[in-house]
This record gives structure tokens, sequence and C-alpha cells, in this order.
């Protein structure tokens, strides 16, 4: 149904001059929301529509029609990314503004974190279709193929393809050994094709993700909106302690060099780096495995993981020091040997100031309160600032629980987001170089960040 | 080849007065036990000859067959324990000495546990009967059936067989749910005739048990006697932690309930029972298990063991105690909920005081030095202290090392050993009441010790 075309700045204010016009069809989104969580429904809880496999490329799928039936122009790319376009607007080079998220999840995963995003964007692209609102820098929305990397060890995989960051994607393998490749080709991409998935250089003029927050911040401060200031970067480290395997009976506590004593100091100490010492925002160990594991011996060896997250790269390097101090404290305390090693570095990134202000005056258009937080988790929009300015707009997660059953967010709070992505895809079109014009660089940029969310 | 008749006492000293002229054969010893130890040799190292199955019989049944040709009695009886006699001495209703240990292993054991003390009583039963030496009261050899209990869950199983204090051992099963009693019809014994096992009150005059000490004390001190001053009891505690499973990148510091930390916090705190606090021989935790065991999940749930041992019930008590009041600070602290359960618990038993001085008196007259230790491990005797006074001596573990492949101990160590049983089975017949006599009964007696080893 055309109705009467809208130049974007006049689709930010109604009739009365004050309160937007524009809004998002909140039963369709939530209709659509609910759909897509039928797909990969898990009979154990929650949702299970792992990257790359049939219950994701089924997700995709179903939005390809649906957008289809809407009147957009839906493809699937070589790496298996849906890629959705307004039928006038697949206008060549110019740089258009990329809006998504992905459709993937981790195993009895929520059916929010990712899908939100991607039906949001869709929902956003049928409003302004709908009302033909002719927008100066094009919006194409994106459902990025195999975020999470859950089945096949490749996070990150549809957006590190898009910037051309995929590297060795292809070789990666699921935890039986089966490749990237054979996944690819039948979720639906071509891995002779891959290269193709690549978009030029200046093509991208921006990137918006709404995602879950999936943390506790704006549930506990009551606010609906949350602008992201960043993603913070992680460092993981693998941590190998050990001691001496002795009978938990006859060995005299002197005597002992006993490796899970260790590895509770270490433990205690990864916490203190962020609890207790504030160096980092975040320090959790995660994974601790003790050996030989038996009621009556001293535990002669225990692996165990650490990981540090905050958005300021410095903070991180500091972190890390301080930890790896402590680890050699541990050693010459317990007389166990500890190794510490790096698994995986991926470096903070920030979002457009641009983009963030956009997306405050948006909030405040609609009347929803917003607050400036970071990103504890990653998100295809890290990837994307190698290549483009990036912002990022938060909802609230029930109890702060994400990738879980329990995932949830409040109806209304989904259709504000939904509201705030809209009014950011319209306020966005002020301060994006209009095609022709250089383009602006973000002024953080990050790398090599594919290490998982 | 029979000798002159000797008395015990005059079998104490040699010709010249001093020296005593009864020693076991050292080479003998040493290859009965190469022989025993390639029965149930393991391919990946060590021995398993596990408790009630085949190997443990075929062990049985090349004692049996050695002590045989050597003109000795040898009989399993309905518990699989193999008792071995003087073919004179089997006079009926006159209380026994009766020494030995257990052939079974640990999964990977080593050659020397329990195995050293069946040998070495066969070695000191043969050096009697060769020299014909003439006891008030009567040597029998024995070798427990599944002490260790590593196959069927019913560790002592012999020992509490012959004590009446197998309960409800027929209806122990191994891991797959295949029950004792099946085992026990394969492995040579009988489970319709198991009451026959069971010994008549008074039968026992005492136990005396030769044993490597499997931790470090004797080899740093540089002694080669160890005289056991009681085997301690132990209580073991089930732990369960219950946090909240959260994203480790989105979930604050200060919104954790992180099991994990919690966990670290209590492993600490067992280990400062024993090591800082004194307030009992030994703390450990041995087992520790994290869910959901991801790097990049806040733990929501850990389940762990901690156990106490002493040769004092107080001090034990004492040590749960305090165990019980960290675990409630600890929970107070981490926001978790903290269970603690007993597992099991076994009294510690003290051995006889008067067979604690004739292994010292053996073990001067042989111009060894010793010292007096407690037993870190459970053992026979400590079932067997239920029903009579019992002594037990050490030789060293080299590195303290056992339950393992690299179990050792030195030749000279295992024959001086032997030596110190025989001339304490010579030395208890002037402190054990002769036949007819009533029984003096052991200053501490133990009980509920079916908790393993």
């Amino acid at each position: 149904m055309p109705q009467p075309k809208l130049q974007a700045p006049d689709a930010l204010r109604g009739a009365a001059g004050r309160r937007p016009a524009l809004r998002v069809d909140g039963a369709r989104l939530l209709g659509c929301l609910a759909e897509l969580g039928k797909i990969g429904a898990d009979p154990a809880g929650g949702v299970t529509r792992l990257g790359l496999g049939p219950q994701e490329r089924a997700a995709r799928a179903f939005l390809a029609e649906l957008c289809t039936s809407a009147g957009l122009a839906a493809e699937t790319d070589a790496a298996g990314n849906l890629l959705v376009r307004r039928p006038g607007a697949a206008s060549g080079a110019a740089p258009v503004l990329l809006v998504g998220s992905h459709l993937d999840t981790v195993v009895q995963g929520g059916r929010l974190d990712g899908a939100y995003g991607v039906a949001a964007a869709v929902e956003v692209l049928r409003v302004l279709h709908e009302h033909t609102v002719e927008l100066p820098v094009e919006m194409v929305a994106v459902a990025f193929a195999n975020e999470e990397g859950a089945l096949v060890q490749a996070p990150f995989w549809g957006s590190r393809a898009l910037c051309g960051a995929l590297e060795d994607g292809l070789a990666a393998e699921d935890r039986a050994g089966r490749t990237a490749a054979s996944y690819l080709a039948e979720a639906g991409g071509s891995p002779e094709r891959l290269p193709e998935a690549v978009w030029p250089p200046g093509s991208v003029a921006a990137y918006l993700e709404l995602h879950i927050e999936q943390g506790p911040r704006l549930e506990s401060e009551g606010v609906p909106v949350g602008v992201v200031e960043g993603i913070v970067g992680r460092t993981i480290l693998d941590i190998d302690i050990t001691g001496q395997a002795q009978h938990a009976g006859t060995t005299p506590m002197p005597a002992r060099r006993d490796a899970l004593v260790a590895a509770a100091g270490i433990t205690l100490a990864v916490r203190e780096l962020a609890a207790g010492r504030a160096l980092c925002t975040t320090a959790t160990t995660g994974f601790l495995q003790v050996s030989p594991n038996v009621t009556n011996t001293v535990p002669g060896h225990v692996r165990m993981t650490a990981e540090v997250r905050d958005t300021d790269a410095g903070r991180l390097a500091v972190g890390e020091a301080a930890l790896r101090r402590e680890c050699a404290r541990v050693a010459a305390d317990s007389g166990c040997s500890v190794e510490v090693r790096v698994s995986s570095r991926s470096r903070p990134v920030a979002t457009a100031p641009a983009l963030r202000q956009v997306i405050r005056e948006a909030a405040g258009a609609l009347g929803l309160a917003q607050l400036s937080l970071p990103s504890g988790a990653g998100h295809d929009a890290q990837i994307m600032a190698r290549i483009a300015p990036v912002g990022m707009i938060f909802v609230p997660s029930a109890g702060g629980i994400s990738h879980a059953p329990a995932e949830d967010t409040a109806p209304a709070d989904l259709v504000h987001g939904a509201d705030v992505l809209l009014h950011s895809v319209l306020g966005a079109q002020a301060v994006l170089p209009a095609p022709g014009e250089p383009r602006r660089r973000p002024a953080h940029r990050g790398g090599q960040n594919t290490a998982g969310s």
C-alpha cells in the first residue's frame, strides 16, 4: 500500500511537529519473532539453530519468503548471509546503511539473541518500503551466518566473509572434524564463490545492530534503551598447572604439590583482577578440569581458563600482566609449575560517536530513556567496524539471562527497540556521507576480533 | 628340609646370644614378588589386579600352588580369602596369630601395595615350617580379597567377611551394576556359604600386617622400619555449590553468583584446616567438577569433595565442624548455596601398644632403626581391630608414591621388613595369651571402617 513519499527528515516528526510519525508494526514484529522461535525449537528447551546447519537455513528461508511477499528483494550470498533490499534500491555502487544481526543460536539458546536484530531490521525495511521513504543512503537488512560458531568453530562467519576477513574459514571444522566448506554448500552458500561475498571498499556507509543486552544493567536501572559505547576486547588464557598426584591420606601437607590448591588461588586472583582491583571490567574462570579427580588423591594436574574483558586495550594488557604475576606467585607458593598461554585475543571496538548521538536522539524523540553502556559480549558489529562506522542499540534482558532457554525481553521493550532502530536509520542520514562524498572513518577501529562471542 | 626344633624365644637369638638366628630367604621373597607382579601387569603401566576379578584369583592360585609345594596347607574360604597354615597347625579352636594383607590392586596400581604383606607372610610361614619352629600361638597367613574395592565397590571385603562385618556386601556392585555375588562365585568363593567365612569370637589372638608406607616419611628420614601407631579415621564430605550460570562478558562482577569462586574459597579453606590451622592431620579436595564448564560462562554449579583424616576422633570432629563453618561463610560471601553432606565416616583405630613394643624390639634386635608413625591410608588391619589386637609394620615407599606404576621400595628394605615381621611373630608369643588363657582386649577398638582406603 504505497503512501505519499516522505523525505527522511520529515519522517522524524509527525503532523504535530514533535511526535515521530513513523512506527514499526509491533504486532507484526512480535509475530515474526514467534514464528522464528519455532524454527529449531529444542525439545530439551530453548532454541538450537546452529550456524550453517539446517535450522539456520530454514530460518533464513522463512524470512526470505516473508520479505519477498512484502515486495522486498531477498538473496543469499556465497557465505550464507541473507541480504534484503528494497526493490528500487539495488542501485549499484552507492554505499549503503547495513542493518542486521544473525539468525543462528548456541545449543539450547534463546529466541532473541540475534534473531531480534534481524527481524527488527526486516520490519524497519518493510515500514520504509510501505511508506516509500526516500533515503539518501539506502538501507540493506542483513542476517549474518554463523555468528556464534557453536557448530562450525568459526564465529562471526558471515560478517568476516563480508569484510574479507574470513581467512582460513573454509578449513574450520565442527567437533567431529567436518569442514565448514561442506556445511556451507548444504546451507545454501558456495565455497567456490566465497570471495564474491566480500563487499568492495567504501560500499558500507555504516552498520547498525539492534540486540538484547544479555546482561542485567538496563533491567536493573529500569531503562528501555541502551546506547552501546563499544564492544569489549577479550584475552583468553589457557592455564596448565602441574603438581604431583599423591595419596591424600599418606602425604603430609608440607610434602604436597597440589594442583587444585594452586588452581583455587588463581581462580580467586582472576576474580580479584576485576572485582577487587578494578584493573579490567570482567575477569572469569569458566573452565576448570582436575586430574585424576578422585576423592582420595591429591590432584596432580589442572587445566583451566581465565578470560579478561574491557573496552580499553591498555586495561586489557594491564589485566593480563597482573594475572601472569599472580600465576607466578601461586607457582612459587605451591611448588607447582604453572604455564600460561594465550588462547585468543580480540581488541576492543568503539562505536562511532556520531551514530551514538543519532541513537540517543532517536530514543529521545520517542520519549524513551536511554543509557550508555559497553557490550560485554561479542557481536557482528565488532567485525563490521573494520570497514565502516558502527552503532549498536540494546534492549533489556530479563534477569540478564542469555544463551539459555530463559532468555527473554518484554514485548513493549522489543517494539520500542525496533522503533529506535527505525528512527536511527532515518537520523543517520544526516551524519553519513551522501553518495559521492569522501567517506569519514570512525574514530576507533577494531581488528583480530575472531574469538567467539 | 627339617631342622632341629626351636622354641620361639630361642629363635630370637643366634648361637652367639645376641644376633637373631632366623632370617627370611630374601632372594625367594623378591622372586615371589616379581612373579606376582606379572599377574595383572597392565600394558598401560603398573599392575591392574582388581578385587574379585580374574587376576586376583590367578595371584591367589599362584600363591596357593607355591605354598602347597612348600608343604603348607592353602585353602580359599567362601569370601575369596586365601588362608595358609602349617600342616600340623590346624588344631581346631585355639586362637591363632593371623598375618597378611591383600593381593588386589587399584587400576594401574603398584606391585607392592598389599602383595608385599602377603608374600612376606607366606615367606615367614615357610621359614617357620622349614625350621620347625614351635609356636604357642600358631601363625596363619592370609590374603584378604578385594581390599581396594576398585572393581566391586565393597572395600575391605575379605577382612569384613572374616570379622562378620560384611553386612550387605553381596549387594555391592561394580560401576556397571553387576553384583558382588556374581563376581564372588567366579573368583572361587561362594555367595551361599559366605557366613562360613566368619571366624568365631576369640579365634584370632592378634593380627599383624606388613605394608609399604605409601607416604614419604620413612624415606625422607632415612629409617627402614615404621611402627604404626594407628590408622587414621576419615570423614568424607560431599559439597554441592549452586550459583547462577551467567554470560562471562555481560554480567557485572557484583551481579555474579559464581559457584567456582565459592569452590575455590572452600578448597583453600579445606587445605588450611590441616596446613595452617593444624586441626587435623590431612585435609584434601581431590574431586571437583564444574558446570557448565565453558570458558565464557560464569560457573553455575560445582560438585566437590573434602576429606579430613586424623588418628584422633575428637580432632576429626573439630575439623569437620570447622569446615562446615567455612562453607557457611563462603555461602554468605558468594551468594551461592552450599550444601554439605557426609558421604562416609570411618573412626580412627589404634594399634595394640604391646604389639608396637614387639615390633620395636624385633627391629632393634635386627639392628634396624625404626620410628613410630600413623597410617594415613586404610588397611585390613583397621577391620581386624574389631575382633583382635592389631599391629602394623611399614617399610619406605620411594618418593612416597603409591597407587601408581612408580610405586617402589628398595629390595633391602623389603627383606628387612620381612625379617622384622618374622621376629615380630616370634616376639608376639610372649605377649599373646597362651591357648586357654582369658583374652586381653586391645586398648582402642575401631568400628564402621568400611569407607575405602
